[in-house]
């Protein structure tokens, strides 16, 4: 079993009140996402990323990676998902007939070739990879949204414990939670989400918004945009450019959920009253 | 000038109220690192990082980021910094003398070839690199720490204005903020703190010590240990990691420094009655 959380000793301090007390921190430690899959006549394995996670649905963590980063479309595409506990790896091995272009594994989304690096270039090459607008059919209701980061709580247990993680959950127009993951960095808890729903053949998730306990970046609304969620909510502020992919490719864009009120950023029209 | 927050129009939704109204957001767009250097008889040019960035201090940015990573190491290495805003690259071009070991433009802190991802390599990989822990001469007293997050939030214009900003200081003894950055990254807040003090030459900063408005990641400790810099304090919570690596190079990390508290989580005895 995975530990999420670890003991540790600390030094309380509050004005001259110094006590030594037991508390806990969350895991941190890398994670090496090895990929398996063949390039003509042999089969390549290479390390396609490292990242600081914390441990615990390591295969939703790298699947929701590779699907993220366009590598792997379907779960037809996979052959073995292995993760090794010991040595912070997952392994990945494509099946046979998947292409994987290795230049993909070294750009990412912010740059084009054609006009430099900036915001509109990581719009742009969003539609170079041939995503889409998420449906207009499904709406949510205020007062379900607003119960949304409750739920959120609810369900960290981790978070409660530590302070110390970010959480992302998918939920449905009932403002049930379909998937809540944690992690240390808040791209990795979207990766674990967008991986599980993956893994469960629920992709594209038309019908499943996406919150996130922290702030909306590009990198974050990107996620949900290529999952195919129509409503991404966080509770603190978006970033501009996370409110340009979201007016862009009508992705509905909530922000400061918290308390009885929020902020509507593009697509508004998902909102019932 | 920079433009680091951008006017948008938002729907805001309380109940059954809904308004529309002017807000901010903080502004994010993709910086390139582009790096030059000599290598054998002619000199090279290489994109080294893209990072999604706030506009602004880029000049800092880019040379606190090749600072962290110990590809410069002092201001002599700089023959030109020149940031160019039009296509958000800041091209830095080192002088002939200075070698750049390529492999380390591709690897990070935290691997090592000899026994895989672990925690363990990453720290491990500090002392590879020749990271020594800073001097232990240099304390701080509670009460000064305890005002660093408000004078934190003062310094903060843009964080007021569109809640989406994190921020970085480094302070004296005194409680006195000697740099301020913000960036919708985290990591990047830091990489401008230390980008500034390295262009001042003021690196090492063996009396100075890290404020960060999130939480304490691994990452940040490390570049905060990179700078010489003997204390790290975080609004919120530190993980696993970070304070494993503060034990180890015994540098101080306070934890949820607010309101009239703090948790010391390592080399308490930087701290002051």
């Amino acid at each position: 079993m995975n530990v999420r959380s670890q003991a540790i000793t600390v030094a309380k301090i509050r004005g001259n009140l110094r006590e030594t007390s037991n508390d806990r921190v969350a895991v941190e430690e890398p994670l090496e996402i090895r990929l398996g899959f063949r390039q003509g006549d042999q089969r390549i394995t290479q390390a396609v990323s490292i990242t600081m996670r914390t441990p615990g649905d390591d295969e939703d963590l790298a699947v929701g990676f590779l699907f993220s980063e366009s590598i792997i479309r379907s779960p037809a595409d996979l052959a073995i998902v292995k993760p090794c506990q010991g040595d912070n790896t997952v392994r990945v091995e494509l099946e046979d007939n998947v292409a994987v272009d290795l230049d993909r594994l070294q750009r990412h989304f912010y740059t084009t070739s054609s006009c430099g690096v900036c915001g509109k270039a990581s719009l742009d090459m969003l539609r170079v990879e041939g995503v889409s607008p998420p449906p207009t059919a499904t709406t949510f209701a205020s007062d379900v949204l607003l119960e949304i980061p409750g739920q959120l709580r609810q369900a960290q247990a981790t978070f409660e414990e530590t302070g110390g993680l970010h959480a992302a959950a998918a939920f449905d127009r009932r403002g049930n939670l379909a998937v809540v993951r944690e992690d240390v960095g808040r791209h990795n808890a979207v990766d674990k989400v967008v991986g599980a729903l993956f893994r469960e053949q629920r992709l594209p998730a038309t019908e499943l918004g996406l919150m996130v306990s922290g702030r909306a970046s590009f990198e974050l609304a990107q996620k949900a945009l290529v999952a195919g969620m129509p409503l991404m909510a966080a509770v603190g502020a978006p970033s501009s450019l996370a409110v340009e992919l979201a007016r862009e490719f009508n992705v509905t864009l909530v922000g400061f959920l918290r308390d009885d009120s929020f902020n509507v950023y593009a697509a508004e029209e998902r909102i019932d009253e």
